[in-house]
């Protein structure tokens, strides 16, 4: 099945580029709210379901046994910029558990923040692992194995005890087999398994307002909601789409990227969960749909619409300052969201 | 008309994201070698034409007037990384016309090149336009004003002389009309006009050989293909694709790259034009595709295949070096390029 074209990029007037892709949408039972193309093929979720990849760090007690606060639990959802605060939390989420950054096995690359880059490259330092963006997850999962009295070597490999939890809760979340046949590696060396967008939407749908999840889960849902909420900086950082989406709607939504195209959300007061995937992997082309898809489904305040719409239909300049073109919802998903 | 997939890439066993696009070739006589999606729609060039945008520089006599080498015929024709070899030979440009950086309109960014950027970062500098990737396109389009005694204010404007001949030469290379409704503004500001990819395609074949181009503008364009074969860095910069290739292949190809997944190139051995587009913007998947179109239709000693077929179907590793995927050219296209 070939996706349907949802986002073009304009110049001038004319279309320069094209962006295809597929999202999903479900209520709390399960029901489709939204499907528009392929929702059923696997695909890499990828940073975009951290907030689930978290749920074992509240389950099993570990964020209580170290007194991890909201933005601590907030950076084990995170894809930071590697600014300084979320470096900071990091190095006190690892040290709470007896740890330090040499236990990191996400590999290191330079901040996504150009200026916190800038930053550590002119004080002569060069990036570690605490600057990888998923540092936080990582935190989060040595956290667990360091409460859960497992070795905490090797907590990054499939078969350790923290990701054969993580997994089974991605099942139980989303209702797919994650089979070993669609297992890869992602960018910080983690598992990654392909789910389908529907599954990935009915897991967000569970994780915002918890409806047939164990009570348990449903608690640790609600706490990393919670703190994604009260602190949407540590989420991403500033200046980007989810920090900025967040800090607007407060706990109304919970919106995470992935690499690749991948966006997953959760409109908690409607029950909805939503999963997005650009084919191309374009992440300008995801952030304009799911703004879409919040200003289509979530009841908002002027100023809120007028924020939103930035993101929806970006103007784009040049270096000059000159307006040269824009993106711009497709006619195919403006008629899906319409209905 | 859907354009066909042409690039996909891979994660573990499994396809993760998907390029399309079109690739038109033909040959110096105008027919065509290869027709791949749809070649007649018009797309917008970007850098990609700007070796053809450079040949008012030595046409009109600018070049010589002002004495530049290899190294500026090439800046001219660059998207350069702006490193410091890269601004010192924009800023002799400028000064064999008596102008100096306040003359540049292409606006400021900081370097393409990380290493520059930490570099005058840490300096305590600030990006000027001379960093901008396109100054030396503008700093020969302010030698052609100068030269020939036009005003060089708005030099970058569509009724400027120099654009207004950029264009005639534009439309004279590739066959098209350039229509005011096909003009948009370019990320330096300049006009860009959006053109098929077959006569994209017919402007390379022409400046690659020279063939059904007036005597003057035939050497103007030897000497433009001659000065990018040997000053290759000068075209783009340290690692980056169009530097590397003419590196290992000299003047037997000349490769430009465009922003928003473009890229034109000149077999001039075999007298081939050849113009890329990648729906969704992606450098990655027009980058393989012009790999590709190299691999099939050049000669090549086994070293130089062993190189080119590292930009053909590249290894994708994550921070810590783990192998995690690869981009693939299509079996659609690979049929296309073995008919």
């Amino acid at each position: 099945m070939n996706n349907p074209l949802l986002v073009e990029v304009l110049r001038g007037g004319l279309v320069e580029s094209r962006h295809r892709g597929a999202v999903a949408m479900v209520d709390a039972d399960g029901a489709t709210v939204l499907a528009v193309g392929d929702v059923a093929r696997p695909i890499f979720p990828r940073s975009a379901v951290k907030p689930l990849q978290a749920l074992p760090l509240v389950e099993q007690g570990a964020a209580d046994r170290y007194g991890l606060g909201n933005e601590q639990l907030a950076l084990a959802c995170a894809s930071h910029s590697g600014e300084p605060a979320h470096v900071e939390g990091v190095v006190r989420m690892l040290a709470k558990a007896g740890l330090d950054a040499s236990a990191l096995a996400c590999g290191a690359h330079w901040p996504i923040s150009q200026h916190a880059a800038f930053a550590l490259a002119c004080s002569g330092g060069a990036p570690s692992a605490l600057h990888n963006n998923c540092s936080g997850k990582h935190a989060g999962f040595l956290c667990v194995a360091c409460a859960t009295g497992a070795e905490h070597a090797g907590y990054w490999q499939p078969q350790h005890p923290v990701q054969r939890e993580v997994r089974a809760v991605l099942e139980d979340l989303s209702g797919a087999v994650l089979s070993d046949e669609r297992r890869a590696v992602d960018g910080c060396s983690v598992p990654t398994w392909a789910i389908p967008l529907e599954n990935l939407a009915t897991a967000f749908a569970k994780f915002g307002n918890g409806q047939g999840l164990a009570p348990l889960r449903a608690r640790a849902a609600e706490r990393l909601r919670s703190a994604c909420a009260e602190k949407p900086w540590y989420v991403a950082g500033t200046g980007r789409f989810c920090t900025e989406v967040m800090q607007l709607l407060g706990p109304r939504v919970l919106v995470k990227t992935g690499a690749e195209g991948m966006f997953c959300g959760a409109l908690p007061e409607l029950g909805f969960g939503v999963a997005i995937k650009c084919d191309d992997g374009a992440g300008r082309a995801a952030e304009a749909i799911m703004a879409a898809v919040i200003a289509r489904f979530v009841a908002l305040e002027d100023v809120q619409r007028a924020t939103l719409a930035r993101f929806v239909g970006p103007v784009l300049r040049n270096w000059n300052g000159i307006e040269t073109g824009a993106l711009r919802i497709s006619g195919l998903l403006s008629d899906a969201l319409r209905r």
